[in-house]
């Protein structure tokens, strides 16, 4: 019986050497093509994937976060330097208290296990980032996110963006309350200056123009600013909808949507979607030769 | 050979009577499901069309407009309310200067067409806005767009929006200067109420507060305003790119990028596009009695 053991461990390991030995070949062949700076995916199906795997409430959440890590290698491996997932929408909150609550104490569970520096995250040189109004987490669980943040603020071989709490429109409304602000601000330390202490709303035309909101104002203060847009979007599920993700970032990127839901999404998930945009970036240089 | 001719025109008479009726058949089934208020399309693909077919120069978006002609038609029958078309893009002013002028020429041209009471748009009973920075479209293109929307006013069977000179960020960057000028005017109109013509900022806490720009202001300076967001965006021509287009309305959409080219979309890409709408609907409907 223990011989027996030995044996399919050792046919394991043997298998395993093969798939590394395969990915490892493949990974170089892609490394040929140009590789996408950054890769966003909204995680959709993890319900439905426990539903027919007859899985408890809230393992196919748990099983996606599995999913998640071996993205993270792959795209590590590939050279992928940002990744971007849909975590948990503002939306999302309108769910079952207990479904709200399940995915609240697994990130929660999650983010805690990073501070642990043997971690999987920590030792794949992940940077982890918690984007959305992290003031709608209830208190735990942003102060567990706040600390992976911080934990992990050194490591620089890829950022992970986890969008929490988090809609497109949200970030574009928080970004215009924002860069209104930085001009209310800037406004007022102007006039402070000019007319010794009174504070007046100046008509004037120069004074006009620069307090007018501008492309960049909003860029500086979206939750994403600083990460370059993704080049790719994958959707999960079969799914075409961007569900109110990314919405701004999104502008020139590809759009993927496989079937495969996404706790059972592979290495040729991967594979298929990079091919797919090398073979659309071939098509967009040469237009841009014909421009 | 007059006879002939006869025979002829009396069978293409026959064959399009043939079609109508299975077309009529097939909206009626169509019309058992959900079918779209507003449909967006992204043009793509009609220089491709032309080089393909070896038309000259522009030609393909000549045949392009003619698809739109048919695209209307369909959507007409089947109770469509609103279609939007993304006809060119601020980006596209990039272009060699030889094509952009073709662009706008043949814009101007249809936008002229349609002043003549006996124009197909008008038989529709389309009514066409023009949507966009028109002041970017030299002076004879823009009042052409305007009278064709002053001169389908009224009609109310369907709404064209073409976006010319258009792009999302343009729009929502747009949206949030009108949505400040008209918080900016009535802060002064407060102001100057408040203390006998003496203009200053107030730092009170409500005032501040009404200060604040929220999703409705947004959503209020929309160049789209007023109309419902789009149940699907088709991009032809096999692109799943948004390129700019509608990225604040698309937030729920369903993006379909059939492979055809724009010229060469048929009844039958409308008809599978608006059965993949009714699919996905329903599953929609499964997926909100779980929540």
């Amino acid at each position: 019986m223990n011989f027996m053991n030995l044996n399919t461990i050792r046919v394991q390991e043997f298998l395993a050497i093969c798939v590394n030995f395969i990915r490892t070949c493949i990974f170089r062949m892609l490394a040929e093509g140009p590789i996408p700076f950054h890769i966003a995916f909204i995680m959709d199906g993890n319900r439905r994937f426990a539903r027919k795997q007859n899985l408890k409430e809230g393992a196919g959440h748990r099983v996606g976060f599995l999913a998640l890590l071996a993205v993270l290698k792959y795209c590590s491996e590939l050279g992928v330097k940002f990744v971007t997932v849909y975590a948990f929408s503002i939306d999302n909150f309108k769910r079952r208290p207990e479904e709200v609550q399940y995915v609240m104490a697994l990130l929660e569970e999650k983010a805690k296990e990073i501070l642990n520096e043997e971690s999987l995250l920590h030792n794949y040189g992940v940077r982890v980032r918690f984007i959305g109004n992290l003031k709608l987490l209830n208190e735990s669980t942003r102060i567990a996110a706040e600390k992976a943040m911080e934990a992990t603020a050194k490591n620089d071989k890829i950022v992970l963006s986890i969008c929490v709490a988090y809609s497109s429109t949200d970030e574009i409304i928080h970004a215009v309350q924002e860069a209104c602000n930085e001009k209310r601000s800037k406004m007022l330390t102007l006039d402070t200056d000019n007319t010794t202490n009174e504070i007046s709303v100046v008509a004037r035309e120069g004074v006009d123009q620069d307090s007018t909101i501008k492309l960049a104002d909003l860029e500086r203060h979206m939750y994403l600013a600083g990460i370059p847009d993704p080049d790719i979007l994958v959707r999960t599920s079969g799914e075409t909808r961007l569900s109110n993700f990314l919405l701004w970032q999104t502008t020139h990127c590809f759009l993927h949507s496989p079937s495969v839901l996404w706790p059972g999404i592979t290495l040729w998930t991967l594979v298929w979607v990079i091919l797919d945009f090398q073979r659309a970036q071939s098509y967009l240089d040469k237009k841009k030769k014909l421009i």
